[in-house]
């Protein structure tokens, strides 16, 4: 029978040991479990990045995945460590944000604060609770652990919640979104939410005017400047065959301008 | 019982989430399966390199992996959707010759056009067939799935060959080979393959002559530049405990001439 | 029954096919195995950079996990092949110095040199070892391989150590430590080991007097300097949401000198 299967996303990069520490411990508690990794290449302490990659993959999970998430600026000081339960997966993480988005579609049906020592590594370091607290807590809540054993129970409204999504509305606008994530390619993912890919958006960054949204960067020519609703639901921008944010000198929360055309 | 092997290579690095939502798919629709990347790293839309380290890496699999590969500058565009059967391993993936080099090593069995949405993800979106579209393929053929239920068969004569290696013959040449893969050595892989490593080759990058070929980087002094059969059986160019591609200032395509020692 | 942990360590970054190629040759030969990476982002050639990761992460993976390490620069020179048996793991890699901080903590009780062609592959390339002769030897052992039959003994005292940590002493020093590996966040790991974090000693870098040992980053102002005892037990110097490396400008094996505070 296949085992359980435990996500990892982190800003701890691929040079390091941090990772592999982590899954060490994982596969000590839990050795059964499918360890894959989500992406450990988040800007520094960028919990919104982190949030919306975790969010993005997630959804193509099966139901029951736990999904560890470490990006963690507040290490050391009082933010709690939390696990989370949804309809479709467990979250575990720092209570930073990290999981606003999820918890924004999948409602949170239990929540706990994480500080059952039995359930930490005998040393808890101050600077590595990926390694220490989140990693074990993953691994025994994927070989079945009661979280209510794990810490207190918390109530989901007092989870942190930062950085929502904005959703477009007909009528509504203009919008001020901001730059989510930038890709490998240079296309700009924003935190705007479109359902209706056909809708007459006019888009503009660094004062460009990009032409009205397109169904996909095909639709325009080699280095051409094209806003389309992503695999994400998300408006991206993009440039065919080229680099979106090298173009237009657009960063990680860059501000996007939208409007409905006339 | 081990479960069956899936490799994965793409453009999409290593920062976004892309990767790790294929993964999901996969281990969604067939949970036993065992999954191994190759690269992420491919240059974007660099078709020819991704072939050629999907060919380095395939041969050290066992018999019946599934190679799954997304290298596909056509997404949105008319290109097909394949899945491909050898006598070793099955590759998925786009047909733009990404499989080129694999099918001159190993003859193609059979070939069908993924076009049943039976075996899609329920949305297909125009951006992302490697998650929609072929992680799904990549998932049912390793657990079983009857390729000819995925599609219509192609005959293998149609499939797209493209960059095929030059084949090194006494007597033969001059020839202009071209780089296909700078590695993280900064050694620079051509295109050009020898079969017998003792061959009294000479070598000319960029008008800098280089000795004839050598069996290994550790024939020559630090700071050397040489030229050897790799690993892969392709001519390579290295400088000892140094980069050849900074050396020379040679990319990607950059163009490698030799010809036999008079 | 969860298979076998065989962990990878190397050079070779995420870019090229040599990881992958070492991977196909494992799963093939002892398909249980699960596979886990530490990092392929060592320095090219950088020995005790690859030990001190090495080391960090081996301590968090359970007893009996096969770890299979290649920072290389003496392929296809004299150097020989080894597997190492400790009391917690198995290692295998070049006779170079790589396993010297694992062989300290953890004593040796065999060591063989891995000569036996029946454990290889079918042909042994010149520039490759990591593929043609670890990763079989890797596999081999993780599924049960006596290693005795792998080559012959070595007395463990033959074994190359180098690079050794520099302990603190109460009422000794003053040290000049050195820098072991700079982390994703700039954070400079020294190869000094303090075993009490509350010692009072002064650490200067390139001039700059750092403040005395403090228990966490968090100890210090937002872009302060502060040295820590790291969780790795060494010495850690960082810069509070910046990078400690850019600020002082150091870099692998630059200098670090401590005292002892009058």
């Amino acid at each position: 029978m296949p085992g359980p299967i435990i996500t990892l996303t982190t800003d701890f990069g691929h040079r390091d040991h941090y990772v592999a520490a982590m899954k060490g411990v994982i596969v000590t508690l839990c050795p059964q479990a499918l360890l894959i990794d989500i992406s450990h290449e988040i800007r520094p302490q960028a919990v919104r990045q982190a949030g919306y990659l975790l969010a993005s993959a997630a959804r193509y999970f099966p139901p029951g995945t736990v999904h560890l998430a470490v990006v963690d600026p507040g290490v050391g000081t009082g933010r709690r460590p939390i696990a989370v339960g949804t309809a479709r997966a467990i979250y575990v993480g720092p209570d930073n944000g990290l999981f606003s988005l999820v918890m924004g579609r999948e409602p949170v049906q239990w929540a706990v604060h994480l500080t059952n020592p039995r359930y930490h590594l005998a040393e808890v370091s101050a600077t590595f609770h990926g390694r220490d607290i989140f990693a074990p807590a993953a691994a025994h809540l994927a070989c079945g652990a009661d979280p209510h054993e794990m810490g207190e129970s918390l109530p989901p409204a007092s989870l942190l919640v930062t950085g929502s999504l904005q959703i477009y509305e007909e009528g509504a606008g203009p919008w001020e979104a901001r730059v989510l994530h930038i890709d490998r390619f240079g296309n700009m993912i924003t935190d705007f939410q479109v359902s209706d890919p056909q809708s007459r958006l006019v888009v503009t960054v660094a004062g460009e005017r990009i032409a009205q949204l397109r169904h996909t960067f095909a639709d325009v020519e080699v280095g051409g400047l094209v806003a389309y609703v992503g695999s994400s639901g998300l408006l991206e921008i993009a440039v065919r065959q080229g680099s979106a944010a090298a173009t237009l000198g657009s960063g990680l929360d860059s501000p996007v301008h939208i409007r409905e055309a006339a």
